[in-house]
Order: structure tokens, then sequence, then C-alpha cells
């Protein structure tokens, strides 16, 4: 094998410690440094030759490191990290902030173009793997309706919702989509489904036994923008069976078009792509470990600016050539 | 909208109707041309502004045409037909013949890229859309083991093949996935499969009242290859059912890839695509239409010589920008 694929890491929480573990399933790749925000003696990182440094040493690290992976969240670290690191590294990244996305990509691409570095922004599964799939077959059939569904999986944004209810010590909420929905979708109904068809949200709470729980459900199940549109289950639960039920992070969902072919559209055709995580961090990283792989390639040709998986050939995922890929995979 | 891409359709059987039907539905494509080995004379197409000739004028067209789809079969068409027009034409092929897949690339990418001219191979959706599934999913997750399940659909060749049975007057063969493998890889057993276990193989035939049925279940399940190792079901119908309930060519299948994350490897996470097709050629042809738009662009772009699903970026497929794909459907 050539020489490997040198990786730091931005920001070492879930997303960061997954890419750790993404980088030891590819031997071509190798974890050289790993930078936070956080005093660097305090972490502990399962990669022993791996530097743990603060992030303001980054800059020191340009020589050293081919890609880096940004590990941040969306809501204020990326949008400052991306564009700022890409001024002297190559960087793959998840911004997941859909609305704001088009922003994102002018502000990295900018910085990484004139710098000759190259950036995949809102790499994942959605944004990212869902997003391909929705393209690929809104392209191949465009007489047709889309139907993403998410879950059953814990929504971050949610669960934080319901922990900032009065009375709420521990609560996470999942979403579940709605069986009936994703069934009608299967048989080719073509239906229009409201918010409260699609999903479902399941809440699990540890509650504080000086509040009235029929308050905390009340409040729970009329927030605007969260819940009041949705059927809403809410569940109190010891805090015991919290710790022990759900430490998980499991996620997945469906991407569905159902579409018509044929001179009078006479033909319905089903396209699919579904995913199961019992990890969606550690899923998502590994996304972004193999599009840290396109990203060096890319750079190495002069491909330089922003992308995103719409710009990104497959093959540049992989660590077979082409002739392989073409002899064992097509 | 600027000016449409003009298309040429090669051969006008099942593929080259879809495409034809697929073309309409495609506002930015326009089908100038269909090239035939009969009597032009003898075509009905559906598109009445479109030009119906015999193959050996193609070179007249020449300037008249951006990309031409050929719809001919792998066995014989195709490995003649396609190099010999990447010399003159863009062309998108639907090559399905994966032990010679290499060949057949290395043929046309030698006389496409002497001409300038761009030529998407093995386009569709086995290979096609499944190729990428695979190729992806093993990316991501280089842990873990993959699935791939065929039908309920109809098989060109083991029809042919039953059909060759003596006393067999018509037959059709649908390959059908077995049902409870595909539940043993959906729950993450990551099952050792039997050829067997993967895939039924069902007959329906209309028998000659002369030949002894016995013989023709006989020679049918011992047939090597096409149904020695496969449990085979064989139904004798009359010719009037066989008309009705037969004449449609559904197809479809699953990609599955079970993998695991983590530095033990301690999460399964399932990455799944499937397709539920009424029409097989219908969806065909609109791969290949999908594919031929990006074929024209690449060739705009400079980028010449064969090309696979695995080199082309997705956005090429879309009739939308790059831009717009950002803000729609990321």
């Amino acid at each position: 094998m050539a020489q490997t694929i040198k990786v730091g890491i931005v920001g070492y929480g879930n997303l960061g410690k997954g890419v750790e573990a993404a980088i030891t399933q590819n031997p071509d790749m190798e974890l050289v440094a790993v930078f936070t925000r956080r005093m660097p003696e305090s972490l502990k990182v399962q990669h022993q030759q791996a530097s743990v440094l603060h992030m303001d040493e980054a800059d020191k690290w340009q020589d050293k490191i081919d890609v880096m992976i940004l590990c941040g969240g969306s809501a204020t670290d990326l949008p400052i990290q991306a564009p700022a690191l890409a001024a002297r590294f190559n960087v793959v990244d998840s911004y997941d902030t859909h609305a704001k996305i088009p922003e994102h990509f002018a502000n990295v691409d900018r910085v990484a173009t004139v710098n000759g570095k190259t950036a995949a922004i809102s790499i994942g599964w959605d944004p990212g793997l869902f997003s391909m799939n929705r393209m690929l077959a809104g392209a191949i059939l465009p007489q047709g309706s889309d139907y993403t569904f998410w879950g059953r999986g814990v929504s971050q944004g949610h669960s934080d919702a319901i922990r900032r209810v009065n009375g709420v010590v521990k609560g996470v909420q999942y979403t579940i989509p709605i069986q009936e929905a994703i069934d009608r979708v299967r048989r080719g109904e073509n239906p229009t489904l409201a918010t409260r068809e699609k999903h479902l949200r399941d809440c699990y709470i540890v509650a504080d036994e000086k509040v009235n729980k029929e308050e905390i459900v009340q409040e729970i199940k009329t927030m605007p923008n969260y819940f009041d549109e949705y059927e809403t289950r809410v569940t109190f639960i010891s805090e015991e069976e919290f710790v022990q039920q759900h430490n998980q992070m499991p996620h997945g969902g469906f991407v569905i078009r159902s579409g018509q072919t044929g001179l009078a559209g006479e033909h319905n055709q089903m396209i699919e792509f579904s995913l199961k995580l019992e990890s969606n961090p550690e899923f998502t990283s590994s996304v972004l470990v193999a599009y840290a792989r396109a990203v060096y390639r890319l750079n190495n040709e002069g491909q330089v600016g922003a992308k995103t998986v719409f710009d990104i050939p497959l093959a540049y995922l992989s660590t077979q050539t082409s002739a392989e890929l073409r002899r064992d995979l097509l």
C-alpha cells in the first residue's frame, strides 16, 4: 500500500470518537492528532500514537495532516470552524442545518478555493446518503413522489426540548415512523400525508417528584414546532430504567420514491433506500471517514473548493482501484 | 431552458420503447431518430417527429445527435455496436455480462477516447444502481457482509432455457427471493447462505399435450447451472392463462450490507437498497436516459472516454443546477 492518509479529528464528542473507531477499520488511514477546546490532558483517546492538542495548535499541523474531520455541532461550531480550517486543511464536515447549507457551502467554498484546499460539506446520512438517494431517484423517475421517513431513533433536538420543560430531570425522545404510512407508500398509493400521519413522537421521562406529571405532559404535547403537530406519547420511568434502557443512540429511516413509467405512466416503479443503525454517531462517522479518502484524492488531483455528495464520484470513496471496482462490484 | 439534448435510439425492442417513453418525461430531451436492423418502414414509433432509419444510416447523423442510447442485447449486439458507435457518437449502453465488463470497458474506452467521445457503459440497475449501492455501502462499512437478492421477477435467461426443453410450448421463469433469508440478513445475523437458500425458481409452462409432463419437470429441475442448485417449482397452465397472467415484466431486488462499527465492532448497522418494478425494461430505460444527460454534459466539459456509475457524479444526472440541488435536496 502507498503512504497512509493522515487524519486529524477536531472535536472529541460522540462523532469524534466514532471517527477514531472508523479509522481503525480503514488500513489506508492513520489518526495523527485530535484537537479539542478542552484541556488536552483531560482527554483519553484510544489511539496511543495520536497526539492530543488544543484547538489553537491546529495551524502548526498544516504539513502533518492530509484531511481534518470536523466533529463539532452545526449550531455554533461548524459555521466558524469549517471556513477557518479550510484555509489550511482539506476538511470534511457533517453540517446538517438544511436551510443554511447554501450559505455554509459558499463560505467554505470561497476559502478552500483561494487556498487550494478541498472541502466536503454536509456529509453523513441526512444530509448525505438520503440526499443522494432523493436526487438519484428523482432523476431516474421524474414522474413520481418522494417520501422520507426517519426513525426509530433519538432526535437530539426534541430530547433537548423536553429536558427544558419544568420538572423533567432526564428525558429522551424517539421519532417513530408510522408503519401504516410506509405501507401505503410501498403499495404505490402515492398518498398525501399530513405531518402527524408520518411520524409519532415517543418520550421517556424521569420527573421531579414535586412536579405535577399532568402538567409536564400538557406542556410537551402542546409545544409549538416540536410536538403540537404530532401524536406524542409520554411515559414516566425511574432513573434506573432510564440509565439502563435509554443509553443508546439508534436511528435510521427510509427514502422512498414511487414513480410511474410508460407512455401513459401505466407502470409503478419503487426505489427505496433505508438505514437501520444501532449507533447513529458511529455510522455518520463512518461516512465522514469514507469521504475523507475522497477529499484527499480530489485535492491530489487539483480539484479544490467545496463539494457535496452530489459532486463526488463514488469511486473516490473506495480503497479499490477503478479497474478493481469494475471487475468486482459492477 | 437551453437547447434540448438530441437523442438517438439504436434498437427498438422493449428497451428502446422504454427509452422513447422515458424521453417524454424529460423535457430537456428530444428523440430525433430511431435506428433499426429491421426494415425502417416496418417500425411504428410513438414520436411522430422522430425519423426511423436503418442502422447503416447512423453515421450520417453524427452532427444531429448528441447521445446515442444503445438498446440491443449484451450477448451479440453491444460488444460490436458500442465500440463502433463510440467512434462517432456519445453513447450509453446497458451491457450486463458481468464477467466481461472489463473487456467491454476497455474496447469502448479506447475508441471513445481517441475520438473525443464520452461513453457510459453497463448502465441500468444490475449492473448499475445495485453496483453503486454495493460499492458505497462497502466503502462506508468496511467490516461487514454484502447480500444481493433478485426478484420477484422474470429471468430472461432462465425463461429461454425452459423454452428449449422438449414439449415446452410457452414458458416463463420467475426468480423469487426467499423471505426467510432476507429476514435473517435484516436481523443482522450475517448468515452464510447457500444458493438454494437465497432464491427459488418458479416456472409457468404451456406444454405440448403429447409430451409427458413428468419428463418436462425432470429435465428442468436437473438442468445444470440453471436449475439444479435451486429449489424449482414447475406449474403447467393453459395457453389462455399464460397470455393473460404472464405478459408483464416485473422485477426488483435488494442489496443489503450488514456491517459493524465501534472499537470492538459492537454496533450493527444496516444499509438496504431495494427496487420493486412493474416494468423491468422501462425502469432500465429510465436509468439510461438519466445517464444520457450526464454523458452529454461530461462531453461538453471535455471529459471523454468510457465511464461507469462509479465515475460519474450524481449531479450530472439531474436537470437541476448544483446550487438548486444543494438548496432543495441536500
